[in-house]
């Protein structure tokens, strides 16, 4: 890709009214060159069984390509017609609540054989009207595309064969993994297999999600091999794969295996909805950018949807929607597109809202992006392909997520609300607030030797071999950062007979037999700990040392001879463990220490500013100063000379505004600084 | 009506033992004048199919018309005898949650054809038993009638009809009007319309309700007819309708279009169920009285139920029974009947109690009763039929009610409580602190210029044709108060494409393109701000004005340049709107200037009491002074000479007691003064 | 029983490998005497229909017997197999919520004779291998035995059969005694009987709750007759009663009347879970305690289960784990049996965890329970056998419990989380904080005359045959403490007529027609009440004295004319009502006069730690003094000259430790001191 793509998601199909010719004109306006198609007009491209109309999506076609715009072209599966609903009842999805009603997207059953074959026969249709269009670049797969659940006795059928390949028809060796004698669910033959849906056994549980997370990828790269039989080498596939969601994008996403999924596409594509207004902090786009990037490699990805005005809580301050955009694209994004172009008059997500209110006009956001999309157009081939070289990176996964769903910190008591991405953002977020770049890694990356520090968070269901692989990165100089639960359980949901923490214990130089929790009675105390409070946040493993050094130990009558936080020299590396969620400033305390021991430079830490760099096409270094905040700041650049390429506060903008080193630069509230560094 | 009714409803069916001569003993000596029997007892009166027993009904008629007690006959159809559940289960309603179970009452599919017969059946039994009586007075349908959201397939099958009546047989209308293309909900053909209780589609979810109110219409009509074909000339026809229940009647009832329902009626008549002790503050009963006298054109109306004991916690402190019984009359009421004599000794309401406690003893409440009993025969006559002229009218709609749960005001969130009811309450409530009476208003009310104010809280889904009658309503002098979110949709959720606020643009001389919420962090600013902290409370619509003043705005960094509050002159009169909820002290400051531009008297705003007023059948005006308090309350005397009916607080009993103007009178903690002009 | 049980759960069936003799060397350093096995194992005994293998439990049985181990034999049916499921769906039972899915223990159908069928042939297979073995001391039936909700048509129709029986044959008086009237519930033919899973009427509701109880008390007599045909003399039958449950052990177990099913067994057996770290109290120890040692006449039980880690929060401070131990005994327990010995790998209570974890290592609870077995195997013999003779009893009743379930205190609010064992536990705690100990009475228990004071909460629903007894009790020189709601109903929910408190009203010298709720702004008043300010908490009823004293009455302005707390003498008794729900230093001012008032020792109140005693197998009284506090505690020893069991803190312990009269002991954090007095 040669360029960036500024865009919106647009659906001719929904106008009230005519604004083709309109909405062109002020897309141009505001420097809009991409829109995604198609996806969801399934009902409006074939209003019945077999009868196609594709005017909606061929008058866009000819408008946008006389246009100059580029087209994404979104396979329409993710909402199925009214009509197939009606002649084919058994589409829709059976989930742990019965069958589900027709209504809402994303309720079908995607392994039902009726749905596949409509689907099958409008995306070839929509190839032959769509693939060979020059203003088409690439296609979309469905949409955010999970499992919904599916658990129907056919979804279950498939789940026995998966076990019996998995168990090699061997019975006894599922009911030992899985524990199945406990209270009688053993099955003494595969014939007994009961409806999965009332297990709650959660080893058995948690496979059938996998098994259902692979559902997915079969899905996806069923649609991937449809569409490669229409598209041009020069046309990517993507899918706007969608993050686990509190309000917003907040972590992993439990119903796909992201990493695995994403073999179906030649681009990496992500959705990214967070707040914005005084809430706004750069984290939510980080983080689903890293989760993207480090998809494939570290390769460019596509944001496919991000809001606009969105939520009503998510109306853009002034800068905001500038702010952002230059977020998604520090973090390596070759796109910002809006999800959607214009709010919508009826239905579900009428106050979803786009780049337009329901009144088509000019208004405040709309305006910014016109600032955005003048930007772009004058400097975004400064800023397109920017590539990174992270020396962090964040183990995640999800057989841990689902394993924590399963058993919760607090366990049968479930009170907490307090899983596997909330520890986990809370590492993620400390490490941004340091002023680090940090990429992620899955059980199945193979580059963990691409990083000098790992960071590990409740990685709670793994297998023998991540585990030796990670005590091997540290034997070979890395250092890793791991928290409470690790290891705790083999991929199967199996706890270890092992004294914990498996595998790792003699690379953390610790071992523990009982934990319990802090109720909020228990302090850290240490020569790690920050001045003033910190507790024991949750979970509190009893940790006695074996070689490892005690960072910090709990401050309680009764728990005071156990360590809290450890690290111990393993190889040529390092591990640090902690045995309890703690306070960000205890965090960052803890790894500041492991930043340093791995020769992480840490001088932007207290910028006051978020930093991204990058190197861009020219192979030129690129500097982001993101300000979230509503107060100017102030920041010293620490790069060589460089070129201000927005020239935002500049005194003399007549002047080619080359940027000295330590220079002081002023962020505007809520407003960026890209410096592009002279070649050396 | 030459009287007022001060009665109970009456269950000799639920007796422990014989007690009809017992209780009417007890009713004499507490002046109870008028029983409502019959209701509910369907399964004493028919204990099988075709088998008819009506011995209860027929000796508590004899026994009532001896004591010369009045009976009200509700017909018994609102619950159902176990043999029409187990004969023909399908008269349970079908719902959203499956088919119901019986048990409860109102479970059942009012349009059932089974239902309908054996209903008509008993009624027209009930009608031979009853109607020729002297001492039925009239007839109350069923009883508090809903829909139970009743959507089976026959009832669904009804639906289709009334949309292609509704569109002309029109599906592309249809389809545009409502959205359906989104998420590929289109209808490309009437076969293919699918279960809509799965629907999300807010414009056919929202007409679903709108029809299902309209089955409740057509139910009470039915009912009307039959009892008409019995009744004679003197005996009315009523119903008591109930009003939306936040743990007592708060708002409009969302499942039944009072408006419409009461055509079948000659009489209004409604269910008043309010918080007593330290919460008791008439706001209830003013405002279940309002709806009820709006609904016959102002006629005076029966309140058929409220509560003597009623819940745990509203057992009434010393004068508060009497209070609330005036407090009905004082806004118009013909009647104060309670539910019930006697509190049940089984089954479900055993704790909701009524006059008479489980032990029929004479307890505190009911001794208050008997002192209501004695004032009403000494001076009944002077109350009755008490008539209003008011300036003030609020207008509210069941579509907009509707809407707003679809859409409310944090939209997909949904996480505020904060309905339709809640918005038109803090306006009710500040207008009721502020001593003034106020009527309602229906889209479909053909007097809107009776008033000199029209109060539009949230009018959300609302057709051209009502914003263009309130646009000529200002132009010929009126004065209206609008609040946010009024007009966005059309009256089929259709949200417009016009410049916000639609249609009332130029009327308010003001527009919007954005909205957003204050998240509790936004101040109000201006000279109509009282002083203190006044926020935006709710909602945040983002105004320009366009020629309106600006009474305040929003105090926050970047919102500082909207309008909160404005206030426009066109032509003969003023629109002022509210972008945003605030308290009621703001609230009434901004209505204060309203009601003083409307020429409106705010001479009793201060008053420190509640004061209602109407003119009574001699033609004389009534003043009640209600004191909603624990304290005694001063209050100057501002009408003519007068008497006072009651004599309470009086140093000489033996004086006619004249008041004469300006005259400080006295009011009881929880008491209440009644004073009668002289005639001019 | 001669010995005392110290003893754990066993799985072999879950065993990861092969532990059994590293196990059982490991249970014999710590003590353990005696393991349960069997009960959850169906599916390994009988892995295919009639297909037996008892492998795992022979082996243990060898082992055990081998080892000097005892054993306890659960039978294995409260979790039946997936082959069950598969091949008889319907022996899943059919709940409020529809058929139960296959998964959880306990929810089948255990009526269903599919269920019972195979149930008592594992049974008798079971009995036919372990009966006859030596080290097999006895049995448990089932596990926690519960009605599990059953109300499929199988068990509607037995509940019908069941009316027909309990009216013999009169419709007319069972619609008169649960007042089906209302509503039109009335049933006029047996034939029309509807699925009462739908009822709203309490009588009826309450009514099939207790029905459904009457099917565990069959269940557990049918198992125990089978049993019967196999055991020796000298092996006991018992079962594991569980307590209502508040993420603890908490109250009377609403689904099983514990005194009704206790008649199947010849030893009482109870589950005991409570709190520990800060929150240990002793309290559930002792209430659970007290329940089981009442079930028998005050004959010693067996607690069955209780947690060594148990769930997270509850991993056992120093010196707690012991503590626990005392506790049980202390209060006539001849077992402490843990749930279980090691923490389960997989499945669903991975996080209960046992006196191991899931590392089988030696951790320090672990390590504790070594002390308790070294202490219990020198002087368990002065310990086993503990008889009380307590002057106090407290009267349940399930019926009460159910019936405040159908009709909270604010009754069709259904806010207040305040149950029956609420206020039960109000009570039982303020005793418990008195350093009396207490028993328990049923209402067909038969020696209410064994005790000086019954204290009666919440009595609600209840025949008159036990109030008259009541009545009697006090009248003969008793002490009663009777709370408000007691006496409100009869046994079949249905509220007297009579003047309340209905029976009592002499004996109690009050009476009240009115009640209300506090709201938190009624403080009381009177001589009775303590310093300090002590509110009204729940419930308020308004009491009119009728020549009882008034110990305190309600302050507030509209209620202080009414009595809050009475005592009234009667006959040669006294009898003491609290009208409302207060804190406990009110309720310990009242109990302390109705204990000085029935001669009882209070001398030992205010001692700082929990005493109990008991007299052992030689005659002699065994004093404990528990400490539950992480504070030291000194307190005054009161009894004769006695030996220092433990010599726990003892300075000498070569001295054979005669401790004398008023010497003063200290008693360390969580620590126990125990004498035993010497003969007198």
């Amino acid at each position: 890709m040669n360029h960036l793509l500024f865009g919106v998601a647009y659906y001719d199909e929904y106008m009230p009214y005519d604004r083709l010719d309109e909405d062109i004109r002020m897309m141009k306006k505001a420097g809009i060159n991409t829109v995604r198609i198609a996806e969801s007009t399934w009902s409006t491209c074939e209003p019945q069984p077999g009868v196609f109309d594709f005017s909606h999506v061929e008058r866009v076609l000819d408008a946008m390509e006389k246009a100059g715009i580029r087209v994404i072209i979104g396979t329409p599966t993710y909402a199925i017609p009214t009509w197939m609903a009606k002649l084919h009842p058994e589409v829709m999805a059976v989930t742990n609540e019965g069958q589900n009603r027709y209504g809402h997207r994303q309720l079908m059953d995607i392994t039902s054989p009726a749905y596949r074959f409509y689907a099958e026969r409008v995306i070839r249709k929509l190839m032959n009207v769509s693939a060979h269009r020059k203003c088409v670049i690439g296609f979309q797969l469905d949409n955010e595309t999970k499992h919904y659940g599916t658990a129907g006795p056919n979804v279950q059928l498939r789940f026995v064969k998966y076990l019996r390949e998995k168990f090699h028809d061997d019975l006894d060796a599922m009911n030992r993994e899985f524990g199945l004698d406990y209270w009688s669910n053993r099955l003494n033959s595969w014939e007994d297999f009961v409806d999965v849906r009332g297990t709650i056994n959660g080893s058995l549980g948690a496979e059938f999600e996998k098994f259902q997370r692979t559902l997915v990828d079969e899905f996806l790269m069923w649609q991937a091999d449809i569409v490669n039989e229409y598209r041009r080498e020069d046309q990517f596939i993507t899918h706007n794969f969608d993050l686990d969601w509190k309000d917003h994008s907040f972590g992993v996403q439990p119903d796909v295996d992201h990493f695995h999924a994403a073999k179906a596409l030649t681009t990496a594509g992500i959705d990214i909805y967070h707040p914005t207004q005084d809430l706004l902090t750069g984290k939510e786009i980080a983080l689903g950018g890293a989760i993207a990037r480090s998809l494939k490699n570290g390769a460019n990805y596509l944001v496919l949807e991000t809001e606009a005005q969105g939520y009503v809580t998510w109306v853009p301050y002034k800068g905001q929607l500038r702010l952002q955009a230059y977020s998604h694209l520090s973090c390596g994004s070759n796109s910002v597109m809006y999800w959607h172009w214009h709010s919508i008059h009826n239905s579900y997500e009428t106050y979803w809202k786009g780049l337009l209110s329901h009144d088509f006009a000019e208004n405040e956001t709309y305006k910014e992006a016109c600032v955005i999309g003048e930007e772009l157009a004058r400097f975004g081939d400064h800023l397109v392909n920017l590539k990174k070289k992270n020396d962090v990176a964040m183990l995640v996964s999800n057989e841990a997520l689902t394993a924590l769903k399963w058993f919760p910190l607090d366990s049968l008591l479930n009170k907490m609300d307090m899983g596997y991405n909330d520890i986990m953002r809370r590492i993620f977020d400390a490490v941004f607030d340091m002023n680090l770049e940090c990429d992620f890694l899955w059980p199945d990356s193979e580059n963990f030797d691409d990083y000098k520090v790992i960071l590990v968070p409740a990685l709670y269901a793994v297998s023998d071999e991540v585990l030796h692989r990670l005590t091997r990165f540290v034997e070979n100089g890395g250092h890793i950062v791991v928290t409470f639960k690790t290891g705790f359980a083999n991929e199967n949901n199996k706890v270890s007979t092992e004294v914990q923490p498996r595998i790792l214990r003699e690379c953390l130089g610790i071992c523990y037999h009982e934990f319990t929790l802090p109720r909020d009675i228990v302090a850290l105390k240490g020569d790690i700990i920050p001045e003033g409070e910190h507790k024991a946040e949750a979970f509190m493993e009893l940790v006695i040392p074996e070689g490892a050094e005690v960072l910090a130990h709990y401050d309680h009558y009764n728990w005071n001879s156990y360590a809290a936080i450890t690290r111990n020299h393993f190889g040529k590396g390092t591990a640090t463990y902690l045995a309890t969620l703690t306070d960000e400033e205890t965090l960052k305390a803890v790894l500041r220490t492991v930043m340093n021991g791995a020769g992480i430079d840490l001088s932007e830490e207290t910028a006051g500013v978020t930093i991204h760099r990058g190197v861009n096409d020219y192979g030129r270094t690129v500097w982001y100063y993101l300000n979230y905040s509503p107060e100017e700041k102030k920041v010293i650049y620490h790069g060589r000379r460089a070129v201000d390429l927005v020239w935002e506060g500049s005194a003399e903008p007549e002047t080619d505004q080359k940027i000295e080193p330590e220079t002081e630069l002023i962020a505007a509230p809520w407003g960026v600084r890209i410096l592009e560094e002279e070649q050396a």
